[in-house]
């Protein structure tokens, strides 16, 4: 599996195998129509680290919002149900997607982290003052046939922030010119048709007019939030008190998860895809 | 019907009454339980303005893929389904669900237009022009209780961007710090929790921790494209000839639909709202 | 649209045109790719007829549930929501369905009513005495290719089941030999298959093994309860006083619904198999 | 958990621990809101026994229509997805809901094998002679609110019958008196309504009406189809070289998968009530 290959580039202090342990739905190599299960085992937790999180919630984390949600019975150890870790069934996942959307290619990358373009420095600069930053990731699709997606409910639109939102950290999605389209007129945004195959000279709509793929590159952008635990002390409260309090997040945390996020988005967009050239009946049988 | 408060501001040359045909679901004034079935007539329709997009398509506008995707058996008439007089069935199930969810509140408005705070003289200079402006829109939720929220796959964010994206012309959202939380850094970003019920000094995080509310106001931004339609000459091809083409579209066209979007993001928020109410089974029964 | 099949063969002395008026997804003669909206005016109400279902709920029918479960707001008039009168809307669909599943045919036919095959007869009766009386439909597909069906959760008989219990009036469901079969030996009730194509000696599963079409016939019978409205002098209970009470009801009632229920059956058959050829991507092109 | 219940009552060769590994959404004991994960691992295979299922399909199994609808990459060894071992993960949900849904009861219990009440002399009398036998059951749900069940499509007995054609072998299900109703008249079938509360003095309608429940015992039965692996030589087709050949099914079978079948009907029941309970609202906070 390729989500090894953010944390690669990355400054994590974690060791996780991430061995896939295939339960059902694979044999003699290949997958027989069954549902498919797979199974990766934490292999290296250290649970004693978040014994705090039941009293104090991490500024920014969802500790407190989980404890209220579900009466206190929430698992605490490392996140839990909220940890970034959830993220590797989306990857596995889009490793089988990606094939099965082939010749579509989904390509995703950071832009910037901490607003620059020097992210090595930007990133052990966090480090050293163990704090943590965020980061711009980009995602192109290619090769992309005219005519997916399914407004009015389930544009193209709809259905990637949808799943890209389920990815933790994320706070922000735009397509094509995205936001710089607010501050457009229609002469400039509108993206001229140059061939009878739809082929525009801009690319303003980021490969989709009316929710529905036009045949260019479908582009879009993620704004990943800093990771909300850091070894830097910050004010919070005790919730069983009510006191005040200051908390130090021990354990090993990425300074960047920014960086482990691009392979999530490449999954995240074929997944989608997949799905979309089903309905348009436009996977290939030899597959299947 | 509140969506005519959108277009009152506006600059719209059409007449469109909007007036609601309720055909089932209500009884003495009351829903009965019953699926509601609202139908809006359009009475203002002059088709014949839209006999071009057969053959040549308006740059930035669905008719290219609608005609690719339904094999050329679309209704080209006034954008067909992908007019955004589609979205007056949103507003409607937003009546609705306005006040179901009550005290929970939903107000959004217009920042900028053209990226101009000076949103009259930007809009009647793109009238002039013949030409169209795109827009910024915020939207605030209050009252919202702790813990609503599906993560993984249906974190608020997730609801809530999936529906926005079904609104024409939107190619951007972002929650609380949005694209700016990409260049902070965590002991920035994260917000302080000021006391037990989970009050926050700051709302960096939009009012929403791991895809849950936190009992913060919601807030979100949309970024909605200036209208394609544009009386000013484009450049385009005739899709059967293959041969380049000028095209002037005719026809009555808001100059600004991001006027027309806020009360459609009240709606729609309100509808993801009393949806994750349900689930929490927070609906009051006096209701039911 | 057939609906009516069925009650030129009834007893009923209802009139109703069933016209439908076509609100969107039609253009030119041709469904345009936009979701169809059809709509069905009733045009012969007498609703004072159905006044004494606020108090007294008819015995057998869903007055008294209807009333629970909405507070009492329910719309009480003809059986509201719960009316027979509402499958014109699977009938819509089904003529609509049973035009994309081409070759596969539906068929459905009264086997017997009142558990007599002579079903004039025992009809006549019924009208007669005040009284109503169900009714056995038997329905064949035909020309079903092998392998549609989504085990483990949607079965063929899971989707028919589920589709065809949302018809009024519906108490049991079985495929093939149906209840027979759990009085047979497997050395009995087994199929053999006579060629390479999957075609068998005899039928007891009714065209379907582990919830997947095998080629052969889809084979099932449905039973259809007696009309509960019958001018019969019933007892019951005014749920308003707790006194006991005699009920007459007046109005205009079918003596046996099960004869309007065939056309319905073959509806519901097509929309399921409509969903199962798109999933196995078998729908042909040119219809789209 | 409670699947053994069955098999200890069975005839079955086969030892299967069935000892469930929990491997989320379990926390000290508890449920935390998140998903959870149950593995049960198959600890006693012997797949040899099945290589057969390439060429010549078992009459009446799902063999070949998983080997037509797969494209030969099916899994057949132990009928693979098509083995009555995956409903362990019904009952594993089963034995949560139940818990869910108290004070609600459900009870299901054999009424008949091979058409007998001598239930013990005809189970050995198939296994004696390599043949199997199928089996009636019938399953009585108590305490049950008066408002589960969505009509229009959502009906109790369309939920119910959905989940309950899941089970392998399941051919035929109905709802209070079910096909006897196709035989009766109004007055006779019509529940009288004998309290205020809609208590009746007999139960047609196996406490349904209008597809929602009325308060009074849910009573439903379900028919199981024979095994269709038996032992005694039955004559088939080999689907690869079309020649005619006969099949003697070796390996471990249950003679009467009936045996087995009650429990899991009390799985799905509970299953489909925890479901109609959350959308009503009325799943108590304590267990949340």
């Amino acid at each position: 599996l390729e989500r090894r290959k953010g944390s690669q580039r990355g400054t994590t202090s974690r060791k996780e195998a991430d061995k896939p342990n295939i339960l059902s739905g694979v044999f003699d190599g290949k997958t027989t129509g069954a549902p498919i299960t797979i199974v990766f085992e934490n292999t290296n937790i250290q649970s004693k680290d978040y014994n705090f999180a039941k009293e104090i919630p991490r500024p920014g984390h969802a500790d407190f919002v989980a404890m209220k949600k579900f009466g206190g019975f929430n698992d605490y150890r490392g996140g839990g149900h909220f940890s970034g870790r959830l993220t590797v069934g989306l990857v596995a996942a889009g490793v089988i997607a990606k094939k099965i959307i082939k010749p579509i290619g989904t390509e995703a990358y950071l832009i910037s982290v901490g607003g620059s373009k020097d992210i090595e420095k930007v990133v052990n600069k966090a480090v050293e003052e163990g704090d943590s930053v965020g980061g711009l990731i980009e995602c192109k699709i290619s090769n992309v046939p005219i005519g997916l997606g399914e407004p009015f409910f389930n544009s193209i639109e709809s259905l990637i922030s949808h799943i890209v939102f389920s990815i933790p950290g994320i706070k922000g999605i735009e397509f094509g010119a995205g936001f710089k389209s607010a501050e457009m007129q229609g002469s400039v945004h509108n993206d001229l048709v140059v061939d009878a195959d739809g082929k525009t000279s801009t690319n303003n709509a980021g490969g989709i007019n009316g929710g529905i793929t036009n045949g260019n590159e479908i582009l879009f952008r993620a704004a990943v939030k800093p990771t909300s635990s850091i070894s830097k002390v910050q004010k919070t409260v005790n919730i069983k008190t009510g006191e005040l309090s200051e908390l130090s997040v021990k354990g090993r945390h990425d300074a960047c998860i920014a960086l482990r996020v691009p392979v999530i988005l490449e999954a995240a967009s074929a997944i989608v895809l997949a799905d979309l050239l089903l309905i348009e009946q436009k996977i290939p049988k030899v597959m299947r």
